[in-house]
C-alpha cells in the first residue's frame, strides 16, 4: 500500500482519537486501536455523540467498514 | 490474521457477552460462541434489547455480517 | 468449514424449527430443509408471522440470504 | 450443485407455479420457465398481486435475482 | 449461456419492445437494442410512464442491470 | 467489448451531451467527456437539473457509477 | 490506468479544491490529498456545507467511496 493511498492516511491515524459517521448519522469517537483495508474499524474509549451530547459510551467498539460515511483524523 | 486486524478483536471475544447494533436499529445481547471473516456470528442466550428494555429471548441466534453495524466487545 | 463457523451453526440446524427475521421485517418460521454458504435456504411448512400471529401459509419457501438479519436456531 | 443446495429447490420448480416476492413488496405469480444460481428468472403467465387481488398481467417477467425477498416453491 | 438461462431470454427479446421496472418504481417502454450478462440494457424510442400516462420521451437511454426490478419481455 | 454491449453505447457518446438520472433522483446534464466498464463517468460543463430548472452549475463532475439509474445519450 | 478513465480526472484532481455530495445528501468540500480506484479519499481543511452554509469543519477527512454520489473536480 503506497503513502498516498486513503486507506494509508487511516493507519497512521492508529492511537490517535477519530470521529466516525455512520450510515445511519450516528457519530462515533474514541481512540482507533485497529483498521483493515476495508474500513472495518476498532475504537477504545468509544463514545456515541448525538447533537454534540455524549449519547453513550461503550469501551471497545467493533465498527463494520461499510457503513461508515467518513472518518475525521488527526491533521497529517 | 495478524493480530491488529478489527475482526481478530472479535475472535478473541469469543465466549464474552457482545452487544451487537442492527441496521435496523434492533440491538441484539449475548455470548459471543461463533464468528466469521465477514462478521457472521452466533449470540447465545441472546436478548433483543429496544430502549434498553429486554424485548425479546431468543436461545441462540445467527447474524448476518451484512446487516451490522457495529459490535461492543470486551476491552483488550 | 470448520466447526467454529457461524454457517456450521444453521448446517447444524437443518430439520429443525427455525425462525428467520428478514430486513422487511417479517418474520417467517417453518422446518429448515436447505442452506448455503450465503444463507440461502428453504423452510418447510412455512408461516410468516406478524405481531406474532400467523399471517400466511405458504408450505415451502425459499428466502434469499442477502434479505436476512437474523435466524434464532435451536440451542446447541 | 448438490441435491440439499436450496438453489436446487428452484431448479427442481421449473414449470409449476411459484410466488415471488420482490424488496418493494410486490408478489408476482406464474409459471417458472427458466432460473439461475443467483436466482434471475423467468415467469409465464405473470400476474402482479396486491392485496390478494391482480393488479396486472405482463405474460412474460423476467424478474432479476438481487430483488428477490423469497420465492413460494411447491412442497417436494 | 445454455438456452434455459434468465438472461437468454433477454437477449432473445433484442428488437423487440420491452417494458422495464426500476427500483424508484418509474417504468420505461423502448425497443430492447443491446443487453448483457447484468442486465445493463439499451432501449431505443424510450418513454418514461408513470400510472400509464406517458411521462416523458428520451430517444435512447442507458438503463443499469442493479437498478431493474424485472422486464416484461414478448412471450416466447 | 463487443459492439452490442450496453457500455459501447456509452462510449460511442464521447463528446455529446448526455442526461444521467441518479438514484436520488437528481438529473445531471452535460458534455460526456469520460467514462469506464461500471458506468463511472465525467462530464463538462454540468447543470444540476430539478423540476426542468436549472438548478446549480458544476463545470467537471464525476459521477459514480454505481448510483446512476439511467443515461440519456444521443440516438445512434 | 489510461488518460480517459474517469478515475483519472480525479488523480488530476490530488491538491485541488473539490466538492463531494454523500449519499446522505451532506456535500464536502477540501482539498483533495489522496485518492483510490474506488473513489476513497482524503480531504484537507474539510468544511461540511448545508444548504450553502458551512456547517462543521474537520480539519482532515477520509471519506469512504460507496457513499459518494458525484464530485465537482477543476476543469481540465
Amino acid at each position: 500500500m503506497t503513502q498516498n493511498q486513503p486507506i494509508k492516511a487511516l493507519e497512521n491515524s492508529i492511537n490517535d482519537m477519530v470521529t466516525v459517521k455512520l450510515k445511519d448519522q450516528r457519530i462515533f469517537r474514541g481512540r482507533l486501536t485497529r483498521c483493515d483495508m476495508i474500513m472495518n474499524l476498532t475504537l477504545a474509549d468509544a463514545e456515541e455523540i448525538d447533537e454534540e451530547q455524549v449519547k453513550a459510551k461503550y469501551g471497545e467498539v467493533l465498527i463494520r467498514g461499510n457503513n461508515i460515511l467518513w472518518i475525521q483524523i488527526p491533521e497529517s
